[in-house]
């Protein structure tokens, strides 16, 4: 094995890529072919299946990272270096001294991107970003778009699922510890494009400008208890720190026994300071039961408005469950369960940070068209399963509304094609030519093109810059509107109803015949 | 929401990390308690459970960046900037000017790491990595440590299961477009301590001193293909550019009928030249078909020494059903099914990049001993579930091994104690009362301590260094040797027999005497 070379120097540069992409470029530049336009549109091919429960959609997340990443990504010496050194099976350089010269003056700045924005809904087999540009460029660009763009999208739909399971109330991102090492990053700020209010990565959480959240661990009381102290000093010393910050994990001895009560003696102290107590947080055993027995016990020392967090393996759901239970138990303790479920927190960790049961999303960046003589030719890909067979050429992406607003199918169109209210549209399943249907002009009002052109010439050309791209309060706006625009058959957690994805006649057709032409 | 803070300043720095260890650190900081002698052990819970199966032992990784980053980091006028900015519910600073003077100084240098080496085996409820040291920063030391041990241990984990489906052929890994983002870089080398022997991820390939694999992907073909020329004609143009490295991808328009044939064709054109040609890589259909007739037209051509890829979700279960599929159905086309098996290599991406079926490592990092009057406290942690109850105090982890070198069981005992070769044993089930043997002197051999000091006074005390720690070959003839001790019941893919972990009579009594203090 060869000494291993600088890491930091290399990774999360232009070399965070696969290989093929490096030899085919070295290929396309020795066949002349390195600046001949080409468009690759990037798309997923299904829903995430959570095993139990799948996806009725998703939400676009990474862009606004994968951009100001391709906008200054450059080779570095350390680079050319590594691929100089790359070895044939021959002994020789595998990479030439032309390449490496061509490659040694790239960047991405030749490339138009547009891009479906952060935050709002997308669905399988539609082009949710479009590269073109010279071919070579345009390709050595996959790996990286498809590394930051397939799991944060993967993450803000499982994070918009959480919390539609969490009723409004607030929902904290935990899972840093069991995240994929520094993948937790991309994890925390998808999460927040998804829905999340909060999170427990301070980094992450600062760089996006938002005040992370967490109280105290488990250990603290141990340690107090190591001490020949007990809980009750634990909570002390906690809320003499954090008078008006003060939320108390109370399962480490005995939940209702000891952690409530305990919290509660020190609450009471609070406010006769004058402070406010935050809450409590339960991190184990039956949360639904413990939450109501716990909100029983603040209710009757008189805490109605403290919050109660709820955290330990939860996913979508879990917390269904949990406030489904609620709902069902509560009166028999004398509570309303709304003001058990109104005062509750969500901490979902792990299952939010990997997409626990569907730990990656099927994205893929295909080439759809390429100029042949000043001319885009469509190009095709065929496959032995129908619903892997491209669809080929310069495509428009459309969202078709009706009068209430409500989206009823995203429509793949020819890029020639407009889709004008008003008008009958004949529609094709993507796949399957014995699925057709016409879309009745009475049936829909408006359509809406879901790509904005983001980057050109190497900069953001999309309004308010990097700026706007980064603005997580818009892009959880978009996210909102997107969501809300759903049925709710769609939004449905268990077996949803499929949305409708179609393509256009022209469409259909051109598929047809570049099929025929393989044969 | 505030406007966002520059990310890279703060990500990947000592700010990487839980936002409940820094409010802790200030309570720990204002009690007088910072500097008080504290031991933490990171263990994990449970094997990972892929669904449909459960892994019967992991894969230590991750120990050789984390220190690095552990040694290295320190707080950065950003971190602290960051911090002073962050409200309290009352409005007010919620850390002090005292507290971020003291973490201003902050490094990690006053504690001691003892840790399993890279590459061996180890099983649940054992302490993988103990650390010493004062309390504040020993508990800081939490989530870092969490998120850069955890993964890569799962991720080692699943590559070794994939390797022993390989049945000895090379495994590359190929899964960096479905990673999750910068985790990308630590799923590629946690694969190649587990067993994988090359990556497509270029960065991380050259950075851990393998160069990277690839050739070509669909879209080479599909260029030709849109400017009117065809599968031939790209195969041609790679061999080329690649006469002695020429692998090439034979699925874009139809595998037996246009593929392959194109593939040997070009084949016998470089043997002519006197090039040896490499093989071809299969990405859909049915592979272990596909395998056996490309091999019989590849024979038939006299290119027997070529080599078949195989990808396209890949994980050890389709490996080993794919391998046991060319067994049964090989004869019928008049082949030696070894021979075949013998030519393929395995190309495994997102199931492997993910652990897909189990996308996190349950470990924990609990403190179990605080000084006290200058005396060492055995801390304990209750639960209403009897497997989460800590172990508690200070413990060694012995591996023990009968005559034949054959792993029998892992055992915690405390500090004090040794095993002893030519006594017998009392052991315990670590929470179960009912469970009890004694391991017999004729039953075993020797005992040997399976963590070594890493780290003490901010620097490397093991043997070689960082260097040392780094080095995937000497890591990589731990985790063969290892897992050749495991019996093969315990190494099975599905079902695997349960490995003893056992605690000794003193830890069973000083837990079982701590519970009793609780009640």
């Amino acid at each position: 094995m060869a000494p291993q070379r600088p890491g930091p120097q290399l990774t999360d540069g232009i070399l965070s890529t696969d290989f093929y992409q490096l030899t085919m470029a070295q290929l396309y530049f020795r066949a002349g072919l390195a600046d001949r336009p080409a468009r690759f549109e990037h798309f997923f091919r299904s829903y995430p299946d959570y095993g139990r429960h799948q996806a009725g959609y998703c939400v676009a997340a990474g862009l606004a990272p994968f951009v100001r990443w391709m906008n200054s990504v450059r080779p570095t010496g350390a680079d050319l270096d590594a691929l100089a050194e790359h070895r044939s099976t021959s002994g020789g350089p595998l990479f030439g001294d032309d390449f490496l010269g061509w490659f040694a003056d790239l960047d991405f700045s030749a490339l138009t991107v547009d891009a479906v924005p952060e935050g709002r809904v997308v669905h399988p087999n539609t082009p949710i970003t479009v590269v073109e540009g010279p071919l070579a460029a345009a390709q050595l660009l996959e790996s990286p778009l498809l590394n930051r763009l397939n799991f944060p999208t993967l993450i803000a739909t499982k994070a918009s699922r959480v919390t539609e399971a969490a009723l409004g109330r607030p929902v904290l991102e935990f899972g840093m510890r069991r995240a994929a090492e520094r993948g937790a990053d991309a994890a925390t700020r998808a999460a927040l494009v998804g829905g999340a209010n909060s999170t427990s990565n301070t980094a992450a959480g600062y760089a996006a400008g938002i005040d992370p959240s967490g109280t105290h661990a488990h250990s603290m009381i141990q340690a107090y208890l190591a001490l020949g102290e007990g809980e009750r000093a634990a909570f002390q010393a906690y809320s003499d720190v954090y008078p008006d910050d003060c939320l108390l994990l109370v399962d480490t001895v005995d939940t209702l026994n000891s952690g409530v009560p305990n919290a509660i003696a020190v609450f009471e102290q609070l406010r006769r300071r004058g402070h406010r107590p935050v809450g409590i947080r339960l991190d184990s055993g039956d949360l639904a039961y413990l939450a109501i027995q716990a909100a029983r016990q603040l209710d009757e020392a008189g805490f109605e408005d403290t919050t109660i967090v709820l955290s330990s393996r939860l996913d979508e759901l879990t917390m269904w469950q949990i406030t489904h239970q609620i709902q069902e138990e509560a009166s028999q303790e004398g509570l309303r369960a709304s003001a058990v479920i109104d005062r509750l927190v969500f901490g979902v960790g792990s299952r939010l940070t990997t997409s626990d049961g569907s730990p990656s999303l099927d994205g893929v960046y295909k080439l759809v068209a390429l100029q042949r003589d000043g001319a885009w030719q469509p190009a095709i890909k065929r496959s032995d399963t129908p619903e892997k067979v491209l669809n080929p050429g310069k495509k428009r992406l459309w969202r078709v509304t009706d009068r209430r607003g409500m989206a009823t199918a995203d429509v793949l169109s020819t890029v020639d094609e407009t889709l004008e209210p008003g008008r009958d549209v004949e529609l094709h399943h993507h796949s399957r030519p014995d699925v057709g249907r016409v879309l009745s002009a009475t049936d829909w009002e408006q359509a809406e093109e879901l790509t904005v052109r983001v980057v050109d010439g190497g900069r953001i050309v999309s309004d308010g810059g990097q700026e706007a791209l980064d603005d997580l309060d818009e892009i959880g706006a978009r996210r909102v509107a997107d969501v809300a625009a759903l049925g709710p058959g769609v939004r449905r957690l268990v077996n949803p109803h499929t949305y409708h994805v179609s393509i256009t006649d022209a469409v259909w057709k051109l598929k047809q015949s570049l099929l025929a032409d393989l044969e």
